[in-house]
C-alpha cells in the first residue's frame, strides 16, 4: 500500500520537482498539495502548483490555497533564486484547474481528522500552513501521521543567514510550533540536502527522453544551477525538497538521529536556528528525527531514474 | 443606532461585568462573544460567557469558542487572581445554551467579511484568536470596523513582568500580529484601567437592589477586592474589561492619544513589554489610539448605575 | 563641608555647563573630571574638559582620559546634537594643561578606594568607565560614596530609539554592571530632565552680565536651543547633565522614588530600556533612587543665577 | 627560537596539563600565567597556577591575578566538574611564591605593548581579562602577536547549553568584544578538542615514571576521567587546553579553517553561541583561523610523550 500523502509547498523550483518525484514514485499516494508563500506569493505558489500537476497528467489532485502571510515575520519571496514566477525559465501555460474553494489550512484538519494516523503531510515550504493547523485545531497534532519537513540547518551553515535556513527564517514561529506540537516529525535540513547535487550532466541524461517533463525539469533546473554555480562551490544544485520523499522510497540512504530539536525565535543573530541538543543537556527529549547524512549521488541516481520514467509515461 | 460589537474574551471577572455592562448599555448591540484561553482554559471561558448571558436572560446571543492556546508561547491560566472558576465565589448554574458549533476564528471571519465596516470587536483577553482571523484570512483586517483592545501597559508598569500586562503577556506574538495589522484600534492599557478602582461601597450600593445581576456582581466582585487588598495599595479593584466600553458609552472621559505602539517579541526581561514612540525617533505613523488617562471616578460611577439598571431590570 | 565629586563626563554642551554649575556651587568640591565617548571621541572629551576647566581658572583640577570604546556595543559619537567639536558654536582656545597620565579607571580606583566612602562619582555620559572600575577593582563598589548618574527614560520615551535614552544606549552593558553593583544609585532620567527647560531669555538673562563664561554659555546653548526647536515642542532645551547636581544644591526639587531599575541588554526594540518594577513583581529590592519628576523652571531659576554669579566671579 | 606565551587561565584540570605541557615544550617559552575567573574563583585559580609551577620547578614564571568576575554575566564556578579544589584529586602544598602584584590586565598590556608583536596570548579560561585589557587599552589589539583561545563549539553541540562551550558561556560579552578585536586569534573549540580523548591507560603509560609529575597528572585527571565516563560515551576526556598548544608543537595535526566566526550575546536559548558564516552569507572578512578537526589520538601520544619527559626530568 503506498503512503498517503500531502505535500505543503510554496513551489518553487525544488519544490515542483518533489511533486513529479512523488507522482514518479509507486510507494507514494500524492492526495493533495496545499500552498503558503515562501519561495514565491502563495498566488503564484497556488498556480504553479496547478500547471505542474496539469504538466503530469494529474489534474484531479486538488490545490488548496493557504497563508498568505508568515505568522509573524512580514512577507518574504525569494525571486532571486527561484525567478519571478518561481519556476525559472520553465513558461507553464495557465491552468485549467482551479484550487478547491476550501482554504488549506481547513483542508488540512478535515483531512487528516477524517482518517486519524492516516495521512502523512511533508511540508516543504515554510511552516505557516501547519502551525495554522495545530493552533485552530488541537487534535490535528494527534490526527497526523507524520511530518516530513524541509528545513533547518543544524551543524551545517545557513542559507539565509549564517545560521539560518530558508523555510525557518521566513516563518520561524511557524517552526517552533510545529517542533513542540508532539507531531512525529522526520526533519531533512541542509546538512542532508547540500550533499544531493544534481549536475548538468544529470540533466542532460534526463533530456535524451524528449517529452514535456524532461524538458520541464531542464527549464526549471538550468537557472538554479546557474544560480549555484555563481554562488557556490558546491558542483551542482542541491534537491532540496525532493529528499523528504527519501523517507518514504528510500530510506536506507538517510542517517537518521533521534535528537532535541528547538528554532530560536528571540531575533537578532540567531533568528531561525535550528539547533540540536546532541549532548541532552537541556534533558528534553527528542521530538524529531534529523536526516544529518545522506548517501547524497544515490539519491540522486534514483531522482533522475524516476524522472525518465515519467518523462516516458507522460506524453502529450 | 447601538454600535455593533463582538467581544472576544476569556471570562474572567472583570470581563463577566463587561458583557453586563454591555447588555446593560442602549448605545451598544452585542451580537455575540468569542472565547479564547487566557484567565481560565477555553472550555471554561466558554461555559462562563453562557452562564452569564443566561443570568442576564441573554441566550440568544451566540457564543463561539476559539483558541485553546496562544500562538506561540505555552498555555497560562490565572487561577490566583480569577479562581479556579474563573468567576471568584459566584457559582452559576450549569448553561442551558451550547456553543455554535463553528470556531470562533472562522465565526468572526464570516461575520465580519459578511458585513464590512459594521462590526467592532472588543478583545478584552490574549488576541490569540484575533491573530489567527488576520492570518487565516487576510481581508479580515479591512473588514473589521475596529478592535477596542484591553491590553497593555504603556507608561505603567505591568502586572505579569515589570513591563507586561497580563493579555499580552499570555500570547505578545498575537499582539503583535494584531498591532501592526493595519486595523483601526483604540488601545485600553492599565494605564487608564489602573484609575477605574470599584470599590467595597459601590458594590454594597449595587446590591441595594435585590436581584440576581447585583448578587452575581458582588460574588465575583468580593475576591477581587481581596486579591487588590493583598496585593496593592491602589484602595480598590481595577475594572479592566468594562473600561474599553467607555470609548462607545462614555468617550469624554478617556484621554486617548495617537501613537506607534510596539509590542517586543524577543524575549527575556521585555516579552511583552507595549511601549510607545513618543517622540517619533522610528518615524512611523500612529497605529492606535492609546488611552494614557481616563477620569475614573467618574467611569466607575455609570459603571454602578447601570449594573443597578439592569439589575432592576433583569429579576428572576 | 560641601560633597567632594569627579564628574565622569563626554562633554558636550550639558556636560560643559555641569561643570560650570558645580564650580558655581559652594555645596560642591570638584575634585576631578574623568572622560569617556558619547558625545564626542575621547580624545575631543578630554580636550573640552580641560578647556572649560581652563575657562573657569580651575586648570588645578585634574583631568584623567578614560574608556575610547563602549564595553560591547561599537562606537557611537553624536555629532548632529552637539556639533563637530562637541561644544557648539563655543571656541576654546587650545588647553594648557594636560590631562594626567593615569588611565581614567585607574584613577578613579585609586581615588576612591584611598578614601573609602568620601567620594561621590557624577557619571554624565556613558557608564563605560565606571563598569570598567566596578569590573577591574570589585573593592570600587564598595568604596565609592554614591553615583548620581544622568541617563535613562522610565515612565518617559528614550531620544535615541523609542525605548533607550542616550547614555544608556551608547553603552548598555556598562550601564547594566552599573546597575547590578550595589553602590547607592541615584539615578536622574529624562523623565525630570524633561521639565528642566531653559530658554532663549534664560540664556539673554545671563548674558547681561559681560564675561568669558556668560559668552560661552550663550555660545554652547544656542544651536542647541535650534536643535530642539527644530525637533521638538518642548519650548526649551533640557539641561540634563546639570540636573544631577540638584541632588546636592536643591534635593528639594526633585521627587526620588526608590525603585527596582533594570535595563534591557537583550538587543532589538529594548535595546537599553531602562524600565522600572513598580508593583514589585520580580521581588527585588530597590537598586536605585529614581527622579521621576522635578520643579523644573525653579532648577533653571538657579542655575542661571548661579551662572550669573560665575560669570561675575571670572573675569578675563 | 620559541615562541614567547602567556597562558590565561582558569586551572582547573586541563588548564594545569596545559602549564605541564608548556613547560615540556622546547617550542614554548611561558613567560607569565595571568589568571581569572571560570572553573574556580579567581583566587584559587591563582593559588593553583602558583602550585602547578612549584610542582614543575618553575616559581620563577610570574603570575598575576585578573577578573573576579565575568564582564557582564553574573560569577559562575564549576566545582561540579573540577573538584573543590579546581585539581580533582590532587592535594599540592600551599605555594611559597606569591602573585605579582599588579593586576593581570595591567600586566598583560604592559608585557605586550613592551615588545609589539612578539607576545602570544593563549587564552584557556573565560576571556574577561583579554576583554578588559583590549578595552583598557585599545593598542593592546595591535601589539599582540596572536591569541590562541581554548572556547566554543561551531558545528560541535555545547557543553553547558545546546549551543555554548564553558569558556564562551560563562562570560560571553567577553568573547564578543575578542572576536571583534581585530587580533589574529586561532580557535580551538570542541569540533577538535571532543576528539582528543585521554584515556586511563594513558594515564597509566605515564605513571611508568614514578615522579610527583606523573603522579599529579594521575591525581588529576582520575576524577576527570570518572566525570566523562559518567556522563558520555566518549571513551575518554578532552584535553581542552593543552591541544591549543599543538598550534606551536604540532600544527600539522589541526584542520584550520579561517572563517567569520561570532557570539550571540542576545540572552535566550542562544547565549554564547560561537557559530561561522561557513558560506560568507554576512559578507564579513573571516576573523579566525577554527580547528574544526584535528588527529587526535596523535596529539594524544604527542602529549604522553611529553608527560613522561618532564616527570623523568623533574623529580623531587
Amino acid at each position: 500500500m503506498p503512503h498517503r500523502i500531502i505535500i505543503d509547498t510554496d513551489p518553487g523550483i525544488d519544490d515542483a520537482l518533489a511533486f513529479l518525484l512523488a507522482l514518479a514514485s509507486p510507494e507514494v499516494q500524492l492526495e493533495a498539495l496545499t500552498t503558503t508563500q515562501g519561495n514565491v506569493v502563495v498566488e503564484t505558489a497556488t498556480r504553479n502548483a496547478l500547471s505542474v500537476l496539469e504538466l503530469a497528467h494529474a489534474s484531479q489532485i486538488p490545490v488548496a490555497q493557504g497563508s498568505m502571510f508568515p505568522l509573524v515575520q512580514p512577507l518574504y519571496a525569494s525571486a532571486a533564486v527561484h525567478g519571478e514566477s518561481g519556476l525559472g525559465n520553465a513558461v507553464l501555460p495557465e491552468p485549467k484547474a482551479q484550487a478547491i474553494s476550501q482554504h488549506a489550512v481547513d483542508f488540512l484538519i478535515e483531512k487528516v481528522l477524517a482518517e486519524p494516523g492516516e495521512i502523512s503531510v511533508f511540508p516543504i515550504g515554510p511552516l505557516s500552513n501547519i502551525a495554522l493547523a495545530i493552533r485552530k485545531e488541537p487534535r490535528f497534532a494527534k490526527a497526523v501521521k507524520q511530518l516530513v519537513i524541509m528545513g533547518g540547518a543544524v551543524r551545517e551553515g545557513g542559507n539565509m543567514s549564517p545560521l539560518a535556513e530558508f523555510n525557518i527564517y521566513v516563518d520561524p514561529h511557524a517552526a517552533h510550533i510545529v517542533f513542540h506540537s508532539g507531531i512525529p516529525i522526520t526533519l531533512i535540513p541542509l546538512d542532508a540536502t547540500h550533499k544531493c547535487l544534481v549536475t548538468r550532466a544529470d540533466v542532460e541524461h534526463i533530456n535524451e527522453v524528449k517529452s514535456p517533463i524532461a524538458r520541464f525539469v531542464k527549464d526549471v533546473l538550468t537557472p538554479y544551477l546557474d544560480f549555484y554555480e555563481a554562488n557556490t562551490d558546491f558542483g551542482g544544485s542541491a534537491l532540496h525538497d525532493p529528499l523528504t520523499l527519501a523517507t518514504l522510497i528510500a530510506p536506507e540512504l538517510l542517517t537518521l538521529q533521534e535528537l532535541y530539536v528547538d528554532v530560536d525565535i528571540h531575533g537578532g543573530v540567531s533568528m531561525g536556528n535550528t539547533f540540536a541538543d546532541f549532548y541532552q543537556i537541556a534533558r528534553k527529549p527528542a521530538n524529531m528525527k534529523v536526516a544529518l547524512d545522506v548517501q547524497g549521488r544515490k539519491f540522486i541516481e534514483l531522482f533522475v531514474e524516476r524522472m525518465i520514467q515519467l518523462s516516458r509515461k507522460i506524453q502529450d
